[in-house]
């Protein structure tokens, strides 16, 4: 029987070439499979007929949004997932949920192989292929950019001598991937750090210099997931796209950075991710709210390997599932309303009101008759206190006590 | 021999009072003493002269801003302290170069109590106490709001009935405490989380809603430590003032959060800190350019550990003092200019160039001709999924593989 | 309505005396509640009339070695808990199930206090007290030893002035506090660190200089849990009493150290923990087939945090049943078999096998026909290492390159 | 100019193919280069000659044992360097000791490649490599037996054709290495993870099940190094000899362990490590008498990345410096004693003493007239344990208390 490998397919120009790349280099049968994670653009049936009309045997496509959203999307929301303080893990995110619908279709359709667009030294060829393998690690991978040498020019020259259906004049500047919780731009101008991004490397996010007026919007969580935007109920996917609109309008979410990349190079990159970064800003604070100060500190520890683990393409990896379970539990109170200003670029919390926080006005408020007994202060103080105490008398008698010099000159005239 | 006790004196009625308040609780002579860590207000002549004409013995003056900025301000922007993600450290950081002028102060004139003007439900109490015994373990700490029943309103009828010369008829409806770092505010009206900050709350900071034109700057570190802006040689406390006007100017640094208190409640604060959001902001992402990636994400780590440490107090502890080692050793290579468009609230990175950098435009590009060797990814990739592999197969075997469920039944109509 | 305090009761003089002095003091009736946790000892109906017998007026009795051994003993095993490396947290791990027995004997008797035997100085009283208000937050809690200035040498006096039914004489020089997990130890000898302990200290293991013939016992566990000792069935509590006996025969688990108390100062313990030391070796080598690297990895951080915050008296904290969730996770795969030998102090594995290891024979060969393909490892090595050597080039560059001076001298004649 | 390559020489069988196959591979002039890390085995200038008979064109040999002593054990000891809580990690530090020489060589005698005798599925081609790279970035490296496909078959073959002066007839089952800081053994035999260590596997180690009579040991440490034994000076290394020799009689220090290899696969392990096991008991215990309780806790954490990254190759990193810094600054008090019995496999400490200490006898005693003022310990207690306290008070208020049901049930007839 013919050998079928499954391709992830854009629609895309490189993609488009792959497919008879492929078969031409491995004799193999090739199964298109695009999958829809809000990047938007063309008809998912335009795509998959293009597939076809490009020498596929079979074209799969699957609108993979909700899912998304609500599998991959709103656990990273959990986390508070960014990658060193900064990135979103939009992509990161992205590449297991497609990944999943890859494997699927290679045990429908019987395929040994699953094949990716991605080039040899970037994170997504790993987040790819180590997902590929944790789904099921009987399948085997293929990368024709890295593995088949097939280059830009030359997938340009084979499109159009076989005369695909697809456009090769228009040369985009950028390398880009999008979906619904972001996206990302990456661009030889760029690639010198110390350029500035032109205007028109943004499109999910307007120019917060020049903002319209200032949006209020009121986000209700319950369990750390957003169900209601100004009290009407939302899916996480609506969720996301009402925030990305809103957010979006007020140039909210764009992100410059120089990043580790998971292949031991750094690299610069351009996100816009608007949604996200305010589900996020109005999260954190939800939990300062709600969560308790002990299990908040380790929970930063808990998000940052989550976060480290999804960028280096391990979702399906056992600690990846264990941080999980710690992350759920975490959850359950973090049920509420946070009131935001959204307004030129900025996503300001202005307000939280929380049936399960543990802000305690009576406990809190300076005014008298508050329920705070301060005389239990002293009591704490001398015992909390008292092994750094030791340790200071301990530098004192071996002449490594604080040097006073500085502060003793201080004026006394 | 009459017994001393040194007060940290700020000039305003409640510590204006409690010179006398202490000597007639306890006996004791009360020696004044003034730090200047840029908190603006009087000057330090006239305060010193009201500390005498409020009965004290003694009355000490210190300029300690320089002192300030280069050794408390520069190390929390080496560890990016942000207590919560959020919450530059601004008060905690003043306390341990405050409580050194009181503890010269104390030796000096032969105290054996140092006195603050702190509450008994709040972080400063601890922080001041636990300061004082670190540094001398011998002292004795005394609070009179909390241990002398020091009213608001005891110290008015007090001031009044002595003709002490300090203002008692403005009622400030704020709590603040400020320096070159920043600015804290609380209020009652704050208590409930739900309000929205009025504007008469903010001092540093400009409404970011209505900014001026767009300001660009340099900044120059060296070591982690802002040298130059705009060319121009700085120190600490220049750079930080500097980047107070400027950044504040434009709205930038302004917060608003509800916080783990060290004494176990939660309480509602607003911040300002225009400079030091800023230099943070830029020394970020000059880290990002500059540390090695295993050595950047334990950096993270420590600076966590490091800033619940000075949040909690523990300033002059043994292991704030190891992690400030290791902080250190990360930031040899930590040089170099960022460019930051200052607009609107937002202090936004637009450039950054480093001589010790580990980017590497010739391995990251994707240009032909770069210096990656992509052959590599293959190999890397099967040895690093491995485990994550065998893992994979593992879960097949014992029925508890990945649900491929919703995604096989993807649209392949 | 007479107020009401529930005393933990232990038969022993001082909580006998403590039934009577705390009625004295406070005119409340006491209910004593007395909880078997393995400790031995007279038997529960004895410790019950006896209670009576002294004043109490209702007393509580409760066989609470199951529950102890399967609910606070096996999660203590799943997170290896070793405080400081060393100590198996016996006590730690007993106040939390007490307590529990306390606050329900007060809910059903109405008790507004709970009282505890507890001096002022140690770890028990916070775990008592925190525990407590943590279960029902609306009790007060009470320590005579510390509150009410109840002193061993008052304690002889009114229990022979009211000829209580206890024994006074008998003066153990020892403070100790046993359960099945283990045995405490500490006395006025051994607080002179230098000193040995001498052979009376000891009850729970014999002297594993002379040990018997060496005893090979292998334990099955299911999920991290053993199941079977030898082939044969056991519940928790039963195979921690086969191997608190056959470990203990043996020496195994003598632990002498100083350790760092809660309450900031550091103490003298030695520990007896036969059948906690062996599962905790067997459990840990289990562990080392069945998980996973990178989730061994950060196990051992969140084992040492559990381990930490049940120490320090936080067993029903929200941080602590979030860290639950996640070593139970990691335990899923936790099945199989270890092979000791038990023989003069040592409890040394031999032997492993597990049917959901991860440990496979076909790619740790190095046998021919191995199933690793060792052509992988030029490649992962190469961007493994990618990292770590642009930074020595940068150091090379800065003239921060490793000195090779001493290795350059090398013998070369 | 002909090319030069370095070899890591052993003087065995393997290595000294490597010589003229390297050459008859490459073409190149092959440069012999051993390194004493405490091997034992044959003397240096045996080994040198015969990599001179076997072809080398030059052959340098070093006695590195006191700087691998200082320099690398030293530093393991000061973190109590244990892999997976049991392995000290004993080649992993001698793969850059070792390194350090070759690069050395290479630079000397103008070599562009450095040759080592691993295979392509352990840890040690990594360490090597990215030793090497990291010292020296423009270097290459090879590994006949992994790239120029040297077996052992073809090795025996090509010393008996061309006569080269090793003996190829003796077939060792134990795949070994050793150092002065312990042994490593893998063999077939211990393939089978279920088999117990044959007799014959250990030779730094005795019997531990019939031990010579008991040995009191007394260490002095200074700043977390060994510097007196029972009184008599000791440098680094002839600490580690004596401890060898003395707890290698008594049978301390065998380890058998599945391991988590670099390589994404499971062994099996079976290591002697006397010396090594006997100084990092005690020095762990001087820590626990030296070190503050938070220090403590963090360096755990310090000392597990370190260990991590050591054993991973990382010798030469920026992150395993700046952990250096750490693990130094922690050491400043680690002097003092600690008497130890070393015997029947168990090194057990008896006794510790300290100058510069943190336990203080008036703190800790239970006598009367300690120093410790119980009375703080009540605010203590209610501050501590406000904060879940009030998370109790939630989960009650949410219908999520703590179900004391099975205590409720308790004996009180």
């Amino acid at each position: 029987m013919t050998e079928r490998i499954v391709l992830a397919y854009s629609g895309g120009l490189d993609t488009s070439v792959a497919i008879g790349w492929i078969h031409d280099a491995t004799g193999a049968e090739v199964i298109a499979c695009a999958v829809d994670v809000g990047q938007g653009g063309e008809d998912l049936d335009v795509i998959r007929q293009r597939a076809l009309d490009c020498g596929a045997v079979e074209a799969v496509v699957a609108d993979a949004r909700d899912e998304f959203a609500t599998e991959y999307c709103m656990p990273a929301l959990k986390a508070n997932a960014l990658y060193m303080d900064a990135y979103p893990v939009v992509s990161a995110i992205s590449r297991p949920v497609i990944t999943k619908h890859l494997v699927a279709a290679a045990k429908k359709y019987g395929a040994s192989t699953v094949a990716h667009g991605c080039t040899g030294k970037g994170n997504d060829q790993v987040r790819f292929e180590v997902s590929i393998t944790s789904l099921a690690p009987e399948l085997k991978c293929i990368a024709p950019v890295r593995d088949l040498a097939l280059t830009r020019d030359k997938a340009i020259d084979y499109a159009e001598r076989k005369g695909l259906p697809i456009e090769t004049t228009k040369h985009n500047p950028f390398s880009i991937d999008q979906n619904v919780w972001g996206r990302a731009v990456e661009t030889g101008y760029l690639e010198d750090i110390w350029n500035e991004p032109t205007k028109d490397v943004y499109t999910y996010t307007d120019d917060p210099a020049f903002p319209p007026v200032a949006d209020e919007v009121t986000i209700s969580f319950a369990e750390g997931i957003p169900v209601r935007i100004d009290g009407r109920p939302v899916t996480p996917l609506q969720a996301i796209q009402e925030m990305n609109r809103r957010a979006g309008a007020q140039g909210v979410g764009r992100i410059d950075i120089v990043e580790d990349r998971l292949v031991g190079i750094k690299s610069r990159e351009v996100y816009e991710a608007p949604g996200a970064m305010a589900l996020i800003a109005a999260h954190q604070e939800l939990e300062r709210v709600t969560l308790e100060r002990e299990q908040a500190r380790f929970k930063r520890t808990v998000g940052d390997r989550w976060t480290e683990l999804v960028y280096d393409g391990q979702w399906f990896s056992p600690l990846k599932k264990s941080l999980d379970t710690f992350i759920d539990d975490t959850q359950r109170y973090v049920n509420g309303d946070i009131r935001m200003i959204l307004h030129g670029g900025r996503a300001q919390v202005t307000g939280r009101r929380s049936e399960t926080g543990l802000y305690d006005f009576n406990l809190a408020t300076y005014d008298e008759g508050d329920a705070f007994d301060q005389s239990h202060a002293k009591g704490f103080i001398e015992i909390y206190g008292l092994a750094a105490k030791q340790a200071a008398a301990r530098d004192v008698a071996n002449g490594n006590g604080e040097d006073l010099g500085e502060a003793a000159q201080q004026d006394d005239a």
